[in-house]
């Protein structure tokens, strides 16, 4: 067993798929849960992708649990139709796998990661890759996680390059900036892994061509779903040379930090509609001379990183 | 005489004024001219204040050259009413100077900077601290300038900070963002020095009172003029610790790079008014991986610089 244990916080979601095969791939890391949260899909369906993607690997045993279902502010959810275009209606790019026939844990996302904070302390890395909202929502029922979880690894912001919703925000910061701000004030060993890097991380078709010559399901499966995230990007006019690997980039970086360079930067998250000022990720004034608790990623060795990415991802789908 | 040759693009202004004595004394630069600019006054009274303290400072033999007048996309300016408050009604903190015998120069700010550029090259640092109206109408004029000087260092942006006349914009480049997207995009070796650094490095009135104690009238002077910065700064609550070293903080990282750590990025300035997004600098997301032209300073090592610039003040002003 690995020293370091894994919370994957996945709104399943194509490159949420990646980063969950690249997760079960990397020998040094334990996933010890993964929770469903709304974003890209439902948290219901991301729930269930989720199960069915860990059946697909034969990685049935890791526990899916159900996080927050809509924002800390709202009392609903609706998958917006850009989320629908980009990662398919049913998130996984309306490819057809397999149900799995384990279900999803009776503990709520949050109260497992309020329990596993306790238990792995230092040993825990905690990795969403969608809204804070469950992190969030830990915090404000125990205080304590925000010392307690050894590494805090977000796909989410974006400091130095404008965000994908809007000019300032990127879609998984909008989604909840209020508990977004709570994260970056109380979480420590905070790292944001934005768009600042991830739109470097380029994905292609050369790359799923080479995972469907596996000619194993898994190879072909993921093959089929990444190859509608490319076309997606390509059509929508978001990048024409491929597709941004934006939450397995996290993972990796969160068990390799060399793979990026970061800034330390204490930051906030404003979300003043008025100013237009609503979920920007960015460095908080009043606490510039304090020491620093979070870091940003803002440089990632990407001709290093897309082949180890793709060596993995072959070994997993094979 | 050292090899580094420099030009200012001054709009006197308090820390302009900083800037220039902490340029003057510095060994390993010979200042070849400064050009006056309008922002924090208008670019008359910021030559004159320029003629008066190089006379205070004993360097009448310093140029200097009149630039534009406004920005690229007006045809008047007026000082901000902001601006007088922090600066003073006549820009250097409402302090009388002997008015200097020697005139500003016959030849325009724009062409002196284009001949120098030529002239000098590779050995030529610019370092504009106001708007940079004066340099993107020397592109502009003549585009091989973009190639020839072989260090641009502004003083201006937010990058990882808010800016401090909207949450998206710092008070140089709001001055005219369409000289400053012009300047991004086409002047090579560019190093921004923004707020994400210069409001770490913070001057107290204990350092303006050694300035006092040296007994000399530069030395009162220029504690005077300081002394309402530092005032302005905390009456208006930017901030009640001190006032930050702007420009001298972009001269010195010009001569010593190693005070600051940089971000390579290729960046442009937004000035969409509609979106809010108006004199923002920030990533250009389609520049992203192709090989950089700029670097953004994010740190700086206050703690060594601080102290160095007080050194050297005290030298200037004996």
């Amino acid at each position: 067993m690995a020293e370091k244990k894994m919370i994957l916080d996945l709104d399943t979601g194509i490159d949420d798929a990646l980063a969950l095969a690249y997760a079960i791939g990397n020998p040094d890391v334990d996933l010890i849960g993964v929770i469903a949260s709304y974003g890209n899909t439902t948290n219901q369906i991301a729930a269930q992708n989720t199960l069915n993607l860990l059946h697909l690997l034969g990685a049935d045993d890791v526990p899916v649990f159900i996080g927050e279902g809509h924002s800390s502010t709202t009392n609903h959810f609706d998958v917006m139709p850009i989320s629908q275009q980009i990662h398919g209606k049913n998130g996984i790019g309306d490819v057809e796998l397999t149900t799995a026939n384990h279900q999803v844990s009776n503990q709520s996302g949050v109260d497992f990661l309020i329990e596993v904070a306790h238990k792995y302390q230092d040993q825990l890395i905690m990795l969403p890759t969608g809204p804070l909202t469950n992190l969030a929502k830990a915090l404000e029922i125990d205080p304590a996680v925000g010392q307690l979880i050894g590494q805090t690894t977000l796909m989410g912001g974006a400091l130095s390059v404008p965000g994908n919703v809007t000019p300032f925000s990127e879609a998984n910061i909008h989604q909840d900036p209020e508990a977004a701000d709570v994260v970056f004030r109380h979480q420590e060993n905070l790292t944001m892994v934005g768009l600042d890097v991830t739109l470097r991380t380029l994905l292609t078709k050369a790359h799923t061509a080479e995972w469907r010559e596996l000619g194993t399901v898994a190879g072909q499966k993921y093959a089929d779903i990444v190859d509608y995230y490319i076309d997606a990007y390509h059509d929508l006019g978001i990048n024409e040379n491929g597709a941004a690997l934006h939450d397995p980039l996290a993972v990796a970086v969160s068990i390799d930090p060399s793979y990026m360079t970061t800034l330390p930067l204490n930051m906030k998250v404003t979300y003043d509609n008025q100013t237009g000022d609503y979920g920007r990720t960015i460095g908080d004034t009043a606490r510039l001379l304090d020491p620093t608790t979070a870091q940003a990623a803002v440089l990632v060795d990407q001709k290093r990183f897309v082949p180890d990415f793709q060596k993995q991802m072959l070994a997993v789908l094979k």
